[in-house]
């Protein structure tokens, strides 16, 4: 099968806002093979990701992710892994290629999975698809009561585990952060697993991150996600050095799997975190979930956009029984939500699994696609090198 | 000062070919700041970096890297280092945030630069700026004898180092690299200093890098470049414990000092190459120089455009006496040449230095912009957000 088309629809809410919520907009990707069609997503700033595909050629090592991807034959996941490797080599001065890519990737996982009638982690060797403890994940209230009420809330939902990220945690004294981490305790109850997202708040300041060690480990919490850059590996080590119960999370910003890798080898993380739309698809996921393994680390999606997204998250570890917990969008924007006309909802008792369903499993709603598009043109020497298509 | 306005110039060849040559197109920026005026220019992708800068918010992590500049106000280097921080927060999920910010940065230093009538390496702490030994940087020929005289020819040019890349080495034959390699060093002269640069060849295959060693090693080559994937830490590290004699060199992808300094940590490379292009401009390159110099590595730009970032990339190890190479491209594509009114050129006795000229000490060819301007103009919801700015 030619890869014949790949066409990008850039959908975003009315307004966006500069809350810490990736599902305000997002990058679809549709590819186009052998009379067959599949979806993708990329992850975060859709222009920047189109012109990536589109862009007029630097030289030789800087050349637009298009250029690899248009025309290539594609009938086995084989073909999926030499196409990226021909982006790695002749993309690599392009920084954006590997988020431009994410999206094309899922989609050619998931028209191989439709062609074959058989679920992706299917085809990436898993024999059944074991289920998942969803977390909520949230931001933060403004104020310890809110994060109360909050994981109140996602408890009467069902949800057995919570994670609460962002907002005002790091950003004020030790003991405001102590309140908020007390309130998610009782909000999701003693046996609930309560996980804290710090959003790189700490940079490199390990003593900082020290400082809310006693109030995480007072709490219980499973992990401490990003406390520092994402590529501060040595504070990382630092910090997992400091605790023996609290485990660190961290890898949502890897573009690539050496990225995922370092911070289990150097940054001492206990949980590594992968976003498909930003790691170059559903292949570096698997080999970043099968180096984690190897190493006594848990793998774990990272997803906060539409459930298109979240199955091409889930697919990489999907055969793994041992890595139980996963990221689930709890309050997603209209946009991420509608996208989709099905949905991955958790069961009676409380647990997610992927459906039997051929490729992704998720059905794209085309009607939505045309209430959240948004109209994009870019022009260089006079020619429309993109133009948001048109939609049947 | 308040910054006014950034804007951004595409320029290119009317044709670009998939030589492994940056210098075919450029993007410059010019940034404007009470009156004042400073220039930069951004590594690669121009179209990707120009997006990266008007794109919308996708969230309050994912701002464009305009966001964070215009209206900003800059007094000093620290308001430089304030601003470099604000977008590695508010744009940590865009990837290209890196290389857009690049160019702007370097303009902030030559505008600071020339308000104080002082180049940029003073105000960067250093006293004076040593002479440097600039290798010329090419190609290596399709085949041996091209090889042979092109080392000739630019060793007849006065130049006493060569760097040879690229081209057919590691893609043939053991054998036929060995040749590569004697003819590299015949014609640069058995006092010359050769440098080789494999282009990231070997992906991160330790045995294949390893079977050239003993050519290398024969040939007294000075460094090794870039054998590996730029991320593939444990590959370098492996490889430098195979040689007393040959040292590795790397870092021009690094998009952050962390990248660098993980080369130097974990690659255990004797040489760290940056792109003031790439890593965020002049202060991160700083930075990274300080760390070498700390490690007992030796710094050298990386820089295959024009003669505005050569300056940029020489300041920031200007004035480390020891740090002797840097890297000079011999054969830039015109629009590289000419973007620039004046150059750096070796002095008689094959040295390189910087001028004593306020900021970066080169003057931009507003003539030569209009020359290979790049018509540009992306649209989004009907609202134009980048189109090609007038010249004066």
């Amino acid at each position: 099968m030619k890869i014949e088309a790949v066409d990008f629809f850039y959908l975003s809410m009315p307004v966006v806002t500069t809350e810490a919520d990736g599902s305000q907009d997002a990058l679809l990707v549709r590819v186009s093979a052998g009379g067959h069609v599949g979806w993708g997503e990329c992850e975060a700033a859709p222009l920047v990701s189109i012109a990536g595909f589109v862009c007029p050629m630097s030289h030789g090592a800087c050349r637009p992710v298009g250029a690899s991807v248009l025309g290539q034959n594609v009938e086995s996941p084989a073909d999926i892994a030499r196409i990226a490797a021909l982006i790695e080599y002749d993309s690599m001065d392009l920084l954006q290629a590997a988020h431009t890519w994410s999206g094309i990737e899922m989609a050619l996982w998931d028209l191989l999975g439709r062609v074959a009638d058989e679920p992706v982690y299917r085809l990436l060797g898993y024999v059944r698809a074991f289920p998942k403890t969803p977390y909520a994940s949230q931001l933060f209230g403004n104020t310890a009561q809110e994060t109360l009420e909050r994981c109140r809330a996602v408890r009467a939902k069902g949800f057995r585990a919570v994670k609460c990220g962002w907002g005002p945690f790091g950003r004020l004294t030790v003991a405001d952060d102590r309140d908020q981490l007390m309130a998610a305790r009782e909000g999701i109850g003693p046996d609930g697993i309560l996980l804290v997202d710090a959003g790189q708040i700490f940079g490199e300041d390990v003593e900082a991150a020290a400082s809310r060690l006693p109030a995480l480990e007072e709490v219980h919490a499973t992990w401490l996600e990003e406390p520092f850059h994402g590529f501060a590996y040595e504070a990382y080590g630092a910090l997992a050095a400091r605790s023996a119960k609290l485990l660190l999370a961290g890898g949502e910003a890897a573009h690539n799997a050496y990225m995922a890798r370092h911070l289990i080898d150097y940054g001492k993380i206990g949980f590594v975190q992968i976003d498909c739309g930003r790691i170059g698809g559903i292949g570096p996921a698997k080999r970043v979930a099968d180096y984690a393994r190897a190493k006594g680390v848990t793998y774990v999606n990272h997803t906060f956009t539409s459930h298109l997204a979240l199955s091409a998250s889930l697919q990489p570890f999907a055969g793994l029984a041992g890595h139980r917990l996963c990221e689930y969008p709890v309050a997603p924007k209209p946009v991420a939500r509608e996208l989709s006309a099905n949905h991955l909802e958790p069961d009676a008792n409380g647990e997610l699994r992927l459906a039997d369903a051929p490729g992704l499993g998720i059905e794209v709603d085309t009607g939505a696609i045309k209430r959240y598009l948004v109209e994009t043109e870019i022009r260089v020497r006079g020619e429309t090198l993109y133009r948001t298509p048109a939609l049947a």
